[in-house]
């Protein structure tokens, strides 16, 4: 059993403190960071007991993909920051614990080499779209071609949120790592200490798109050929403009806490889109969820699957690629405990009504 | 007067670290422990004045079986852990006190011995359902011979939840102490540090039918001879799928939050299953009642009595058989205290409006 | 200005410990002593602007007695201990305030000489009912031959609570000190550390009548030919009752914390105190009154005034009887600040839509 | 970025600790102040994703004058305490960050030098109205005559709030600052620890005239011949008391918690202030506004402005006048950051159900 509570300990006896900084801060009074894992917390859940359970079933999908257990693994970026091991441990370990690895546009291996490791496990490529439409269209088919087989456009950064860990560190890659997925211009500029502030910052604001509307889904979804999944969604409003314009699914997420300061927590937002959505496309959630019963929780909300990004990342920094199997083996495996004990053989026996409602 | 209070801080000088660990902690994030202490103090007192409580009584009968006071022993594990006395000191403890025990599948001494330590006081049997039926009836019709007069079927635990601090410590039974209630395979399976983990959770994933629905109620009725007390229930409808199944009585538990991580507090829970009831079967509670006001609360509520599990260990580990009784009658004269100090004579003149609407 | 914030750790510096612990305990576990002032401070104040405030009258009248402001000295036991003026200190403090002092049973100094400190400014006598009604008669006259004007009947202590600091310490009067108005064999009969538990709650628990009713406030109007003021009283139905008997005013109280473990707040209980009253009789309330805010908390919830306890006797302890006139004189002076902050040029300005709802 | 998270832990390393005190301090509890703030925290944000925001503009007008951003600099005394450069290098600092200042009655340097330090840019004076109305008229004629366009009347301070940090500092101005506009008998008599307790509350309480009613709008209009905002309405009465008065504008304040003792939070009196104004005057808001996800909570709640007053402080004592304009253009530049995250192009882009209801 891997211990997910001690989890950021370990990493941080092997993380830079710039880097742990980076992976574990949030934007701003860092509220939304805190408030996403207290607004799991304070959902309390009603087991039904004396059901069969004897044998207990964590499988789903996840656009159509058969995943072992409701549990993907978010894009985060700087995988080499982490470990040695990078994207390509990321994605053997996900392979291993049959889960979906999305790998972030800030990847600092190239998509190639990081489908080689997962070794045909689905893969999806998370994009930040460039305000250069061609360089972006490029791109996509150059994931596309390694094998990826859906885009998750992240749609909660037009702007970088305010890291004030980041700024206060000057945090920049270190010499010889890279973004090797942006335009060449991008991909080295912010040695360490070579500015005051966050180098991702001045590099977020000057490449990303902040003009982008729903439209851009539908273009993505041409130029691509796969099923873009929009990532950021926190309103039902949005989330039917996003339906309308062909998302092939969404993920309810404040990025972690780490774009805008004072966003409602995930498992707060998730039931209005879920309602909006009303089953035309699947819904998927991350932020804080930090074991089966918060798994348990967000299939009780009505979401699909949850993504988890930051024990994924700390599994890679204390284990390589297999502490990110050990990990994801242990989401699925407190999942599978958490439906056990909830009287749920599996994800289809899982009800809203497993939710107290609050005082 | 004993201090409830200190009664941990007094074991914790006595009990090895890990049994410590052991008897305090709770699963996952340990809110449910937390929570099951807290939702009983929000619910603040309304007490009535001028009223004649110059005689208190806090008499009461429990399946018939007068009792001292509203307090049940519940069922723990491995009392010789805690002190050489063992489960027949508790017994001795419970029976001058005038309480009624129930004795865990997991006592480290016979039932026999226990029961004659109890000296004809009444005497229940907490049993886990083990995969072999056949072995389950023997032991049953083994405990109805050592004089015990009703079953108390734990149903919330068809695995074991996951509780770190034992995880950590690697707990599991000190050579020399073993299940005497086991299969042979099972009994002294668990030697210290011999895997990782916890060797508890192994040996109960093994051994305990998790297949087991209501039909196990009636089953167990039939062989045993004896009521059933369906303990770990959370829900309204789990308890009329209970009672229409015979069962004689619930306990509304959550496993002193050692199971399902994120459980919602018994106090919270308790008042759907004594509305669910309807008054057809007696409802007991357990989970964070330290003293006699939370008793009370309990009773307003709709309970009929309370069962108390780690503050008897306390007493156990800290004095022995005298100190299981010191704690049970601490608690029966705080229940009278906070009986007379809301203007209630005896248990019958706990009512409802005792308790205050939350703001 | 004297600073009721750091008042407690003033009198922290000359009281002995087990004095301090006597004083500022509560009961169980204490919640009701910190939600007393939490609940006070969880009401926020709308106040009005832009009115005439340039000469603000905290004055009023308790039972058509004047007072300079609405702020009276709860009844508290044993000040020798505080400080060597005792009760005639605090007599002659609250005499310089213009306020009222409520005299305890358990009064160190003999009621005549504390009559005679206050020269002439009005005292009122706080009455635990004896089992010897005979002798309980005897003292309701002494008191009023003494100069008594009101009888504070309690009523929240058919038993003692449970303090666990006076319990832990062994709480008793040190050798010289005594209850002057018990019974002869109750005064002198707790010698400090004479044995184990608190010397009081034995004492209480021999000597008050528990038996008594709502038919001993007829009896003491009666035998005492004076007003009697209940205190004690948390629920709207016991004020109708108490009124219904005889009594002139009401103290909504759940003293102070001291008495039922888990009482609710009285700020919570004030409103429907005063809604069952419906303005037959006065209402006041003690408890967690911390400042003029707090005064003015109490009145826009239709108290006709507060009692204050702890802090009139911190204010003994830290500088005798002037102490006590500064801790009075600071509510008042902070009263009239909260009034015209408030927009009140009087306490009659105060009116219930101050106090914001909750969100 | 400058860091507003930091800016107080700066200024602390610079300021006097009684400056600091003075500054960063509240009344009474201080729960006004803390609340301020945990109100604004908890107003969670529900952002819109996918519009275009490649161009933000925080731009609007207060009083029909533009302001780079919706952040003016509320009135706060003595800044030649926090940095030689005083008030004058507040204004500069605003006028480079395109803000406006509210110069304090309580300035200590004159008014015709801040504003030629402002160089044009737009100056308001905030009004204690003194007893002498005469006095007054004569004081709002200079400030008119030295540029300033409107007149802040400031309506919570009849007296001073009990603020317990100055008066154990015995907070005073030292030798050689004085307040410039205040009756020559006031400027300089509070020499650094003449007297016990704060010699401002004893100058507050003999100067202001506590007699003032809503008539004093009207007077002031006439006499000064400017606009008068009156500042700190907590109430939707009292807000159409002051529009049918005269009032040109409104401010939400409780005088950054320093005035009435539990005052309710400005975020929570702000909505009932704008739904009783009904949108015939402007309506600012102060207290507790850390960052530019609080200013777009106030905008989604129907202020037009915010002002901010200890950041500002902070950066003056910090950096001089350069640290003001620092302050200022990072609150701006934070507002354009949470406009870009919410989905807002500009201010008008903000609506009310960018708030999420409270669980």
């Amino acid at each position: 059993v891997i211990d997910l509570a001690t989890l950021e300990d370990r990493a941080a006896e092997t993380l830079h403190p710039h880097a742990l900084d980076y992976y574990r801060g949030g934007s701003g009074d860092e509220s939304a960071l805190a408030d996403n894992v207290a607004a799991w917390t304070a959902l309390r859940l009603r087991p039904h007991v004396l059901r069969d359970v004897s044998s207990v079933s964590t499988a789903t999908t996840v656009l159509a993909t058969p995943v072992r257990a409701p549990v993907l693994v978010a894009p985060t970026a700087y995988h080499l920051l982490a470990h040695p091991d990078g994207e390509s441990g990321t994605a053997r370990g996900a392979a291993e614990a049959g889960s979906v690895m999305v790998l972030s546009t800030f990847t600092t291996q190239p998509v190639e080499d990081v489908a080689r490791a997962g070794d045909g496990a689905p893969l999806w490529f998370q994009l930040y779209v460039n305000k250069d439409r061609g360089w972006t269209a490029e791109l996509v088919a150059r994931v596309r071609a390694a094998g990826c087989t859906a885009l998750v456009l992240t749609v909660d950064l037009p702007v970088l949120g305010l890291r004030l860990r980041d700024e206060r560190n000057g945090f920049a890659l270190p010499p010889g790592l890279a973004r090797v997925h942006v335009p060449p211009a991008s991909a080295y500029d912010d040695d360490l200490g070579a500015s005051p502030g966050s180098a991702l910052r001045a590099h977020v604001n000057r490449d990303v798109d902040a003009s982008m509307t729903e439209d851009v889904i539908g273009w993505l979804a041409d130029v691509g050929g796969l099923p873009v999944v929009v990532k950021g969604v926190l309103r039902g409003d949005d989330a039917v403009r996003c339906v309308e314009a062909g998302a092939a699914a969404l993920v309810v997420s404040n990025h972690g806490g780490r774009q805008l300061d004072g966003a409602v927590a995930t498992a707060r937002a998730l039931p209005e889109v879920v309602d909006a959505v009303d089953g035309r496309v699947e819904v998927y959630v991350d932020g804080g969820v930090r074991g089966g019963s918060d798994v348990v929780r967000a299939l009780a909300l009505g979401a699909r699957a949850v993504l988890v990004g930051r024990p994924v990342v700390y599994g890679l920094a204390a284990g390589g690629w297999a502490g990110v199997r050990d990990v994801l083996d242990a989401y699925a495996e407190d999942t599978a405990r958490a439906l056990a004990l909830c009287g749920a053989a599996s994800v289809d026996d899982v009800t809203a009504d497993l939710l107290a409602r609050e005082p």
